[in-house]
């Protein structure tokens, strides 16, 4: 169990999905003896059963380095996924080694080649779900097209949308704009099923405006603004505390806009948008903030239940199969696709903290 | 002349310009037939001198098309500039052109690869310097450690700071993250002159938060960041606006607190930080918002006139001569810097609006 208030925290989160979802199995993943009591104290332990894990991974070890500790919680939790065991797992540890143990252990999906990291975010227009957030720090065309497949059944699924739309993050919104890799994957996704739903390119600005449901960008750039979007509300938001600090009248101020200044915090609470998705593998991996606290938490969980129980895998690979099928102009991969069985759902999870 | 308002709000700009610095005289290029009425009703006219120019570069011409139109009121600012017959110019029109005539006509100062776009913008440490804002869509390790270079320059002229410290932007503030692009830069710029000042790798949010002086990226990135944030800023804004208009008691909230966010709006007004500079050529370039009112411009012609007045280009100069003198562990580049003869410098200025 890692992430910086694990396991108390945790404990606590689960004890709010416990209230919210009571038919969610969890198989909760870290040193049994420090978890048994605290769980058998807690209202979480209706729903949750005990795993024990011999070691837990610091957030200063390397991914490669993860890859070596069998007994890690993140590593006991994840093979349970692998062996489907668990139909996903929510981790708050160390990220880097989430990803490489989830590439490596539960694989992706196949025709998609790497998994992204996607997440949701305010934007005027409604949430928008925004990928790749730092899983591929370097992509090519292909990757970027793959991204936007995935982040359009991601935002179906979370957003609950019939048609998201998708923009390219670029550098302006003509067509001759940005490089040869990021001009392919426009040219990629024109020809694709998903061509409708392809708005262009897009700015930085468009994120935060709403311009389209879904962003796609590589893991270098997107790391970087969905960063730069947080550190500019914080920055907003302090000058906002001085303004109203600054005098008799404006902490009257404060207190009569209170309601409303209220609503538009709670709109923006970072708890809200907890839960970055790793898309693409096949098991749902969801990476809750190291510094979420229980309520964020359990969020992370909510979003990973979500994706179980709208089958978000199963798009994924219905949306890959028509892909394939654009490209290589037959029907014979689509009727596969739609031939494809229905695995059995349940809501089993497990969580490392 | 180019920009949205263009002349009118040129010309208003310039009788800002006048008032403040009477000193400066300007070279003012465009339709002579338009402009020199005017003029004429303008205060600005005690600094201005026409000279007519046959065509506009439009917003939809490519850079390399403008290159063929030798009468456009931007060439010839610029050949003003090359022939020193200006020391700088300012212009509102469209990027791309003025970008690749900077670089074809006024070149860059040897020992610099690649024109960078700089610009301000503010953060909770005061103002930070962000470059490249999107002239080059791709960089290698050089071209980054050679922007470092420019905007510790920039920062020390523009923000008057006697050693600004710099930031390459990446994912993550270790020094395994990133690509080997970014990590070379950072090896670079540790083993440069600047490596007192290189404060090492920083994060989306270390922009706002002023982590660094300056913030040195691709223009790629750069490009994304500097609108996501701004993007960020407009959609903080427009939801308080709501927060203010929804009840009465928030309307008074907002009459007792006006005089605090006046003071933010104004801190924040993005017409103090008009004028994004194109740093590396042998003169001075800036660019103005095309959508810029007539204070934005003046600002816009502030900073080319900070630029010329300290000497910014010799700067530039005398730093490339110690990274050569570093680089060689040779001291003969450095005395030959030192000997460089100084420029009569004067406050000769083009704009084209």
């Amino acid at each position: 169990m890692g992430g910086d208030g694990a396991p108390g925290i945790v404990i606590d989160g689960l004890q709010r999905v416990a209230e919210r979802h009571p038919g969610i199995r969890l198989l909760l993943v870290g040193d049994e003896a420090v978890i048994a009591p605290l769980l058998a104290r807690s209202r979480a332990s209706a729903i949750c059963t005990v795993r024990h894990a011999g070691s837990v991974i610091s957030n200063e070890i390397k991914g490669t380095a993860a890859l070596r500790l069998r007994d890690s919680s993140m590593r006991v939790a994840i093979d349970a996924v692998a062996r489907n065991e668990a139909l996903g797992v929510v981790s708050a540890g160390n990220s880097g080694a989430l990803l490489a143990l989830a590439k490596i252990v539960v694989k992706t999906i196949p025709g998609i080649d790497r998994p992204a990291l996607a997440a949701i975010s305010p934007s005027a227009g409604g949430d928008v779900v925004m990928l790749d957030l730092g899983a591929n720090v370097a992509c090519d065309s292909r990757n970027l097209a793959e991204f936007a497949l995935m982040g359009e059944a991601f935002a179906s699924v979370v957003l609950g949308l019939p048609a998201p739309t998708i923009g390219l993050l670029n550098v302006g919104s003509e067509q001759m704009k940005g490089d040869d890799r990021i001009r392919q994957a426009a040219d990629m996704l024109r020809a694709s099923p998903l061509s409708s739903q392809f708005h262009g390119f897009v700015e930085g600005h468009d994120i935060t405006a709403g311009t389209t449901d879904v962003v796609v960008t590589d893991g270098f750039t997107g790391n970087v603004a969905l960063k730069t979007g947080e550190g500019a509300m914080k920055l907003a938001g302090s000058l906002l505390k001085q303004v109203f600090k600054a005098s008799l009248l404006s902490r009257i101020a404060y207190l009569l806009a209170r309601p409303g200044l209220d609503r538009m915090r709670e709109w923006l609470d970072p708890r809200r948008y907890n839960g970055a998705v790793l898309l693409g593998l096949n098991g749902v991996v969801v990476k809750s903030h190291g510094g979420a606290d229980a309520e964020g938490f359990a969020h992370a969980v909510d979003v990973a239940m979500d994706m179980v129980t709208h089958r978000f895998n199963e798009r994924i690979r219905e949306s890959v199969s028509r892909f394939e099928a654009a490209r290589t102009g037959s029907v014979a991969a689509e009727r596969a696709a739609n031939a494809s069985s229905d695995e059995p759902v349940a809501s089993r999870l497990a969580t490392t903290g």
